[in-house]
């Protein structure tokens, strides 16, 4: 009789969570087992199991920020020990052989990598993610967390973290450079911790300045409302990189004027429609327009241990499984600060 | 009584060009007069012409591809002696003490730089171009042509060549490097010729296949239409830099899914309507949209350089003063293979 595990899942698109089990897959020589401990809800949650992003596998079981600990490890495995602390982000597996997996950079796997949860796995098996008391996953898709963050704190630097940590090392965020933040939540949050610690000089633009006193505490050095009309004159020619965390529509060339010579502003969101730009607005500064999807397993590792040496967590505030769709609620209308983490003992 | 040279200008918005004079500035300590030989007709030319990039300045004497010989030297001139083989781009004087032109990047002067015509010298007085017998510039602002490429085909070098050459040196063109280059013209065939040169692999994307031939011959390993249904299925993930050269709206997400991981696609030429696309198609391989302005003096000689050591120049179609009206019409048209370069003998 096969195994199964409790977790919180949504039967069809949008419908509300359920405590349910689903199986849980034998342990392979290359898995570990974990306990889940705490699983972040990121907004991508959000779009998926209300099918926002195309077509979705129900039941979901969502969730790609895990944090627990190893309680089980196949005959081959060699990373991680029973009682390690580890975690899991967006992807469980990937091809392994393609020029992107062999540098390393899995996210962009040439024939796809399998998503932590609504994903299915090579052989065909739907994934299920940490809404979850257990998780089973192969050695090399799972990272560890080092002494130094608490595992509700790291969750979701599985994904929050790994998001805008990739951009801001791939663009070279550090001391002497300029950057700005357009969004202060769960991403924006910790894109200006993390470029921050850095060294770099960090901009805030949000759209009022109701956070500007969580922004600066947690790093920032300025802080601008982008309904003030007179924040993109200010700002003009300023940055060396933004990491735009906002999905909503913008006014692209406002933005863009605000990039110094050679500067890129950086999508890490996905706005549900097409933006618009002036070609000008770039050429005009050697400026570019760029997109980055959350990191590689060697630069997920990278992140945490960064983490953990300049004691970087999320802002979190811990929910019950109980509370999920009162908070996906509150997520889309940005009411957390910043980021909420289920305690998976409730589930 | 001031001295006066003979010009080609046109006296109001898409006015017919006239044979005219205007008074031509007395040679300073730092200037160099020149006898122009050759200008060349860009595009930009006719927007300004017809005063279709916002007010500009009339009567308008265009040409910013110049090239000609020096006839005298102020007190101070040590960079040209009477006789040198010289050349005039887009423009002819800057700031001198911002951060870009202490780098050597003129074109992006912060207090802007004095456009070669339909600009104002920081005196005010307006300023006139190619489309003359003579000029007199700052000996800091004309480039010397070396031996090895004719005067009429070094002409366009000066906007056309640097416009394209910038971005394939600034984003790596070069051996084991995958360039596409978007259009075939005046922009489309040096970026062609420049990156074949610099050793990367070129593949032209045209609107049809009619110039094939003429890309082959130039330096094109690969030559697509843009019409074909079939061409971005073929060349997805393909290249490491597009050079797009079209001012025409264009489906960027189509080109962008064209680029490799970490692909750049450069926007040279300047639409005239702004441009969409969808975030997620940058996202799904570190993609950069981006804007290239010309280059600076350092560059643009580095450029000519270049060019004489590897033989290249402008395909040209060489024309007489009273042909420019019916140039410009064919410049329009996409009837000119590849740049019409005026004998400024003949005005």
């Amino acid at each position: 009789m096969p195994t199964t595990v409790p977790v919180l899942l949504t039967p069809s698109a949008g419908a509300p969570f359920e405590h349910s089990t689903v199986e849980l897959r034998d342990v392979g020589p290359n898995d570990v087992q974990i306990d889940i401990a705490f699983a972040g809800i990121c907004h991508s949650d959000i779009h998926q199991a209300r099918e926002e992003w195309g077509e979705a596998i129900f039941p979901m079981v969502p969730g790609h920020e895990i944090a627990g600990i190893v309680t089980e490890v196949g005959s081959d495995v060699t990373k991680h020990r029973v009682g390690d602390r580890v975690g899991i982000g967006c992807f469980v597996d990937s091809c392994r052989e393609c020029e992107n997996c062999l540098a390393g950079e899995q996210q962009f796997c040439v024939k796809g990598n399998v998503a932590t949860y609504n994903g299915r796995q090579y052989s065909g098996e739907p994934t299920y993610g940490g809404y979850a008391k257990q998780i089973v996953a192969d050695e090399n898709y799972v990272l560890s967390i080092p002494e130094g963050i608490s595992l509700d704190e790291a969750a979701p630097l599985l994904c929050a973290g790994i998001t805008t940590y990739s951009p801001l090392k791939h663009w070279g965020a550090g001391p002497g450079k300029k950057v700005a933040v357009v969004g202060m939540g769960g991403l924006g949050h910790m894109a200006v911790k993390i470029a921050h610690a850095m060294g770099a000089e960090v901009t805030v633009i949000s759209q009022t300045l109701s956070k500007q006193e969580d922004g600066l505490k947690l790093g920032a050095d300025h802080y601008y409302a982008s309904s003030d009309p007179e924040t993109f004159g200010r700002l003009k020619s300023s940055f060396d990189l933004i990491i735009n965390t906002i999905s909503a529509d913008m006014d692209i060339d406002a933005y863009a004027r605000t990039l110094r010579l050679n500067g890129t502003m950086v999508f890490v969101g996905l706005p549900e429609n097409p933006q618009s730009f002036r070609a000008g607005s770039l050429i005009g500064g050697r400026r570019s327009l760029a997109g980055s999807n959350i990191g590689g397993i060697p630069e997920t590792q990278e992140m945490l241990d960064f983490c953990a040496e300049h004691r970087i967590g999320a802002e979190i505030e811990t929910i019950s499984a109980d509370d999920v769709d009162d908070a996906y609620e509150r997520v889309v209308a940005s009411k957390v600060r910043y980021r909420f983490v289920i305690d998976t003992a409730t589930i």
